[in-house]
């Protein structure tokens, strides 16, 4: 499967995500609820912020607040789930003939493509998160879920352990180094093309030992 | 660097450290309290358990246990300090023309062959803390501060980054998927040839894609 038809995949998923987001009354409820968390994380501190004040700022209710997320941490880490489910549904659906870790390396890319979209947002968050320990654990254990989300997804195709454990613990290490470049870079910068780079890192550090 | 002589290198850091923790009148006070907290914890559980508790058991005071451990759970993550300081020690000292990855790889190895030694003890403590979600957080910093620790040592030998924070992340990856069949496994298994199997089978991955 390429690149290009991943992301369509990930992108109708992506967007039924999005539709299921939104109350009636609210348009876009969830958006405007990370928008308004963001900014006061960034304003004021994650532990200076109360749920009241996310609400007030995004003009909503602490109710609604609490339909979409179940507490001040997850608003930052709601995508994880999304982004998890995005990459599995790619690995599963890649054709038979693609090798594992370009199963994983493409549905990275196409996860990749979509974040690109955001990346202020991105590096907003990240900045917020690496101001606090808490919230540098609760990443840690995303990514150790999608480690092991990917693991499943590739033993569905087939993949024996320890090589579909390896695989997903290789793409993971691809994702977050491109990742962390994507987000700390000062001039601009092309996630998909940076986890491109990363796979081709990885593979001339493997190869050359 | 061969792996005996880094091996040689990592044992002397430990008697090291082993000296370091002994009191005067309480020899090995220190591994006496981490096989009563272990049996503890195996007995009743990570949270049922209170210093005093270890204290009794290890026949110490509680003021001892302080004098050697921040408190109960990091009864269980002490060793990982010592194992990192053993992984950067051999890092930065092996050879110039060891490719980096095997230099990464050669340290697992012989940080391998010492945990070797502890199979049973190890095994125990993965019980304990798969049964606890807090634990297992835990773990992941730690895994994480080990990969930090592994890329600043590359960095030392003058690996540039990106390679340098990827071949930590490959290195980890390795040692984690390793490690997790070497406790698992109900057989005999010996770690360092588990670690240089999960290496190859990482090569293997990354080739073939």
């Amino acid at each position: 499967m390429s690149v290009a038809v991943i992301k369509i995949h990930v992108m109708s998923v992506a967007v039924i995500k999005y539709d299921r987001g939104m109350g009636r009354w609210e348009p876009n409820a969830r958006g405007r609820l990370e928008r308004a968390a963001l900014e006061l994380y960034v304003e004021r501190g994650f532990e200076q912020t109360t749920v009241a004040d996310i609400a007030e700022r995004a003009g909503l209710t602490e109710r609604t607040f609490f339909r979409h997320f179940a507490d001040k941490r997850e608003v930052l880490f709601a995508g994880a789930d999304a982004l998890q489910e995005l990459l599995v549904t790619a690995v599963v659906g890649a054709p038979d003939s693609v090798a594992p870790l370009d199963a994983v390396a493409a549905a990275l890319e196409a996860a990749g493509a979509l974040l690109q979209e955001r990346r202020e947002y991105s590096r907003r968050r990240q900045a917020v998160i690496d101001a606090n320990a808490g919230l540098q654990e609760r990443e840690l254990i995303k990514l150790a879920a999608l480690a092991s989300a990917l693991a499943g997804a590739l033993r569905r195709r087939g993949v024996a352990d320890p090589a579909a454990s390896l695989t997903a613990e290789a793409g993971i290490a691809i994702f977050k180094i491109a990742f962390e470049r994507w987000v700390k870079e000062t001039g601009p910068a092309d996630l998909p093309q940076l986890i491109r780079e990363s796979l081709g890192e990885l593979k001339a550090v493997t190869a050359g030992s």
